[in-house]
């Protein structure tokens, strides 16, 4: 799909090189896993849709103050970004408990976070991103004790942030996954904010099935999965830059 | 085995009521368990020797400060404890790193961990006692916050005496489980201490199987279980009360 080199290819993302170093080009493909990849898919247009949400999101939380790595959107499925090297840790922000917080714990779906949970977990796929609390977190060694605070501290922002937008949206922002990087000694938030690393319930459905509109769909087979994908999409796109 | 009205049968132990409403008798079994139950099995005279070795382990934390439900060792495989409403936690005290900190986070087997890791876990087959952070500790809301930072300390004491202990016997303490229960306002120590609950490495041995002398012997069917626990039950009750 594209002229430049290919440097990696993820489970809903490639990534190019460019003529610039400090610029890559991530494309999104319409790809679904879940379950670590247990389970695999793929959801018409999920591409296209996730790249125009996550390229308005991201410039909606730069206006906000939340340096990430997110420079233009360039076609429909790509995504000019700053290179960044990855901190392979997935940071989980959790307004509501869901997915696997109710699977470990018991604690019932929709039960209220407060104050929100952020949560860490190892991205390792070999060992199926484990959980890690903050004593394992500190033993792996993957982040200095500064660079931990700046990763709560930002989940946290975003979270605000994020939370408003899309409550101005009609939508419950339940929980996300981020990731982030380095560049140049200080932490941008990286790769993309979309129903496939969201929870997001439509706050106009009170069906618990209905109302799901992100990956869960696919997850649990709900069917509908693109047309949920797209209400988002239409949601966010309208809701103006600040 | 008992004329007392059985209260509980756990994996390992059966609970009976006593005339005294506030003494139970604990009889230690020879069945073992491993992976939640998945593997079972039977390993000759482990409730003899599990009795043994806790009831005198029991008896030298208590002369070392540390409250425990212990009361007397009545038979070979029996004990009589203080009832006390079991907390339904695991706390797991690591020396070094074994199972499943290394399967989850890919630490090496025996890497030192300086400070000791005190973890808690959710004492529930049904949800296969997951691993809690203290944010999710806190959530399930089993304990108070005092309750909290007193089996961290209790924890921790325990880990310091048998340390020390084990390392006059030749062993290394790799890691255990605790369970506390509450009586009258006050935690104390509960469960049993054994080779069931800890990993024991024979100082004597370098090699990275035949030092085994836990319930790992079980767990990867390394064969001489008996042996392994005769050891240590042997090496525990020459270590002579304080």
């Amino acid at each position: 799909m594209s002229d430049h080199p290919l440097l990696y290819e993820g489970k809903a993302k490639k990534i190019y090189a460019t003529p610039d170093p400090d610029i890559l080009l991530a494309e999104f493909k319409d790809d679904a896993t879940a379950f670590n990849a247990q389970k695999r898919g793929s959801i018409q247009n999920k591409g296209v849709m996730n790249c125009a949400i996550a390229s308005h999101l991201f410039q909606y939380l730069a206006a906000q103050g939340i340096p990430n790595h997110f420079i233009a959107q360039v076609a429909p499925q790509q995504m000019q970004v700053r290179r960044v090297e990855i901190i392979p840790l997935e940071v989980v922000v959790r307004n509501r408990a869901a997915g696997s917080l109710c699977r470990q714990t018991g604690l019932p779906l929709g039960l209220e976070l407060t104050p929100p949970l952020v949560e860490f977990y190892l991205k390792d796929d070999a060992l199926g991103d484990p959980l890690l609390t903050r004593d394992r977190l500190r033993l792996l060694n993957l982040v200095t004790p500064a660079e931990e605070d700046t990763l709560i501290e930002m989940a946290l922002g975003v979270n605000h942030h994020l939370q408003g937008f899309f409550q101005d949206c009609g939508i419950t922002l339940v929980d996300f996954k981020l990731e982030f990087g380095r560049r140049d000694g200080t932490i941008l938030l990286a790769d993309e904010i979309s129903p496939d690393s969201c929870r997001l319930w439509n706050q106009e459905e009170a069906d618990p099935q209905k109302r799901i509109l992100d990956k869960d769909r696919f997850r649990q087979d709900l069917g509908a999965i693109e047309e949920a994908y797209a209400l988002v999409m239409q949601r966010v796109l309208a809701h103006s830059q600040p």
